[in-house]
């Protein structure tokens, strides 16, 4: 598979680079970058040794698949013209995640350049959406917050067995969701020995996970979000609450869970009791999940764990790109992550 | 105020001393400890250095004041005696908070040793219930999370301003919350760079903050508590969700923090906007405290913070004392935290 | 006291004012700040629940102390106009450090803009210059490295026991000590689990100690000073290596600490076998030292550990007022730090 | 290749696991433990997801190659009966490194049990000792601190550049590198935010050091060596000082690098003013290096980091395996590190 990647140098990028360098299948012959054209790839990453390569110019040349890893709005912009020149468009981005227009302008504050191709795209979560994939041209690889909380959710909602009005979700995540850009919000010492919510209420993956979830629910979703920064690097970990619907016993959603994710390569479901913490999936494109309901206040609570730019970003591109090329999904993605 | 502590080597012990010894109205004479019994007290910390005292056995003295940082059961069972040579005991464990010696001994796992103590007892939260302190020979100091989450909800209860059966409580915390004793769940390589829930639907908490949750609800209150051991060393942050009551509006919550802590020294209602992060609180015994009306749910979102070890053990208990001596208030407790 | 700061919204400046208003003899009146001005202080700090006042332009009113921390420079430009207003100036920054102009302008590339003020600074480092600071107007408080390297070798060198030639400083710091300005370098999830050494033979510190084991030497001393920054906000520890001279014993090396430091309030020379920690001065003004003699090289390794932002900067500036001020040298600045 | 593990639970053995279940050349059939016996892998690690096994009892099957990654003594002990068995054991601990038993006996405090055995060992460090390792039956696998040291300085005092009386190494390290054992010293509240010196003048990667170094220099070297605890996880930091062989320049030190590393696919000499952060290795096989000569001491600073769990283990140890199997000896090992 030829392979390149606009926006080569942020996090998401060079895990990218990473990724696909040790993928069997994979030949990486772009690496595109607006701001560092013409230096080499070691000169910004003097520790990714596996890439010798040169940032390229946005000029995007014939490819299999492109990797889009940009700011939003960017890459829809040029929607268009990256189409004309590769076969498939996997955008990192937020882009083309929202199918409605509407949506995505009031949560994203700009006007969507290219309007028509949010119809074209799809949603590329595999573990929900697998056969969708298939010879779409276009993906839009889910973001990290939604990718956990719409696995931990949508078998459940989509057995009913959960009150779709009732859920909050609390989430919590490292700092390197932030990507490279420096801000107050991710000096380091005032992250460090800190945590704090932030956007609360307005966060924009709030309409990413409510548009899945009402899918999964046959009727219109509304779910509080409020997401958490955590003094650490990497890792996301959501703790959701929701009513279950009268009479539900723990052991049929677990009956859910299982049915949905018995034979999935990166779905752990943990033994009643062991809890995910965000580093089992440290450094891999692992999930593991875990449930408890509350006897007494009838409540289910779930905790989803998962690496923000692995199975949350990167890793999931990856599958994303098994799947368009016809590759086993897991190649190249395997193993757990690093311990302790 | 002729003062000691018994536990005095403890994290929450540490901090009484360190306390204690700038305060202007206190002569601490007595530092109480089973294990460390003979040794100067700089042996075991070289960095408290305004505390140049031997450790002595648990035979207390007469005193004051006396405050027990000891593990649960050994204060109750030593309750009468202790009781009968200081004129006033502060208890930072959990012997005392609860009124029913079932919860107790359900949610403890032991036979509760001196039951009609329980009784005699005053639930030490000041900004609460500080007209019930004076007076009081035996004060239960309130546990750390119990402390933001009352705090956060309880004027807003009392106003009938919340649906009680709808709080859910999503709470992460420090490692000092933990204390000195060793465990792989506070083993260095385990915690850093990794968040997790623990005790979930289990945790010791709940029943205070349910029983004084009822107390101002008027009204049976079950609550979903789920605490999250967080890559730092000191600090709390509670998010509260509750659905409000139908067709109240913010501004109405918002008034009744106002009535309920203008003249706090320690309270401090932020402009709306600011969320609490818990630096703010760091070394400081002040709480911090932010709210948010989901239009699109119609739920309360609530943030508190404060420093475990301060506003959420010690520094509380010093408040108790200062009211117990008929002292100010805040006396030795001012000022804000260390920053960054 | 009649105190102001220029440059009060730096992580320096808000530490000053978080100790002088605690400090009983001081009136803090004067909030400079060059960018935000107008602003109330807490909407910069809400955790800074002290300070009620508004930040006022630069221009400085009469007073009796004026505290400027401000980028190298600007304090040296406006020296002659500040001294027309104040009785005394305490810089904490770099301007009036260095008594040779060619030093100043080889390692901070700038021109020395008031050379002759620094002849008229003297070098506050208290326990080693008490009488000199008496009576001087313009006092340059030291940089954070150089505190802790000169007090744990001055009265080594002035003693003759120590080969002036041999001396190494390996220094490491928390990154509190970069400031509040954006850099990669102190990006989070770019510092967090990670170690580095940086401005390897070039830190602007190195003439500072230079200048001053120089002078304790009573002969030119050239030292190799490598900082590293660590991944934690506040602390700095040196540890220090040096040849002795010929025949020396650890007792003569422990015997001149022990003259020059016995009476101390700040210095601390911990017991045989007990190493420093920089927690252990964590939120104080104390300092740490211990010391070992090699037999099998005949070389000492010497660790000091100190608060960079207090003993290092506002603490130590706050001793240097009270000396000017006639007041006892600790006033407002006793106790241990924060455990754990 | 046939491969088994005892001591499979602790860090070493568990990083073991991970890399071994993705080496293409190997079947790791042997999972050993004394205390977890007949417990699958994945109790113990949940995340660890690659290893289905069982956890079996210590009597080891014959085997290829055997790792043993247990606490000194033990292996030793048992070092006539596992030769027996299997074709190579590669020890990750103490029990072969040092020639001298005598040296063995005063740093580790124990009588050695298989002196005999010392003789038959090789000291594993493939970039030095590549040959030697070939046909070996008993490989010492070096330690995590000698591993940076001894790639840092061996060419340079190969070829007779520095003073072999001069060096000095003050080493920072991860709190992974003690292990999974409880203790006050990795406990998180006391580690986080904190840096101290330990074993300082008493390491017992002294003696392996200093003998490696001795035989690199053609005589006796003996040094000073410092370890640092720093709040992270993973990753060794050493940094070398050491005075040049008079008339030295620093590029016949870089040359000395060159001709030793440049075909190396672990050792990575950075561009002159690049310095290595612990970052650039965490989750690698890589050593990143780089040197300043200081023009006014005449003093080389030379500073080398890698992850200690890979490089400075189980890594290192894979390398040393494939040597022995004949396979190319990067095999499994390849690529960059996790960033950020």
């Amino acid at each position: 598979v030829r392979v390149g990647i606009l926006g080569a140098t942020g996090y998401t990028g060079q895990e990218l680079v990473r990724l696909l360098r040790r993928h069997p299948d994979v030949d990486l012959t772009y690496l595109g970058s607006s701001s560092m054209m013409g230096h080499s790839y070691q000169e910004i990453y003097p520790n990714r040794v596996e890439e010798n390569g040169i940032l390229a110019a946005e000029a995007v040349p014939e490819l299999d698949v492109l990797f889009c890893a940009l700011p939003h709005g960017i890459t829809a912009s040029r929607g268009p013209e990256l189409l004309g020149k590769v076969s498939h468009l996997i955008d990192l981005g937020a882009d083309f995640r929202l199918r409605s227009v509407m949506d995505y302008e009031s949560w994203y504050g700009i006007k969507h350049p290219e309007p028509e191709l949010l119809l074209s795209a799809v949603y590329g979560l595999p573990e929900l959406y697998r056969e969708d994939i298939q010879g779409h041209r276009l993906v839009a690889n889910p973001g990290c917050y939604p990718t956990a909380t719409l696995l931990a959710l949508t078998p459940l909602l989509r057995a009913s067995l959960l009150e779709p009005d009732s859920i909050i979700i609390d989430a919590k995540s490292g700092v390197s969701g932030a990507g490279r850009g420096l801000s107050a919000g991710t000096h380091y010492a005032e992250v460090n020995e800190n945590i704090k919510a932030y956007g609360v209420g307005e966060h924009r993956h709030t309409p990413e996970i409510e548009q899945e979830l009402t899918r999964a629910a046959g009727r219109r979703v509304t779910v509080n979000f409020t997401p958490h920064l955590v003094p650490m690097t990497r890792g996301i970990l959501v703790t959701i609450y929701a009513d279950v619907t009268e009479g539900v016993e723990e052991q049929e959603l677990r009956a859910e869970w299982w049915k949905a994710y018995k034979d999935e390569e990166f779905i752990n479901l943990l033994p009643v009791g062991t809890w995910p913490q965000t580093k089992f999936a440290y450094g891999s494109n692992q999930v593991f999940l875990q449930m408890k309901l509350d006897p007494r206040t009838k409540r289910i609570i779930i905790v989803a764990v998962l690496d923000n730019l692995i199975k949350g970003a990167a890793g999931q591109a990856i599958q994303n790109m098994n799947i368009l090329a016809g590759l086993p999904e897991g190649k190249g993605l395997g193993g757990g992550g690093l311990w302790p």
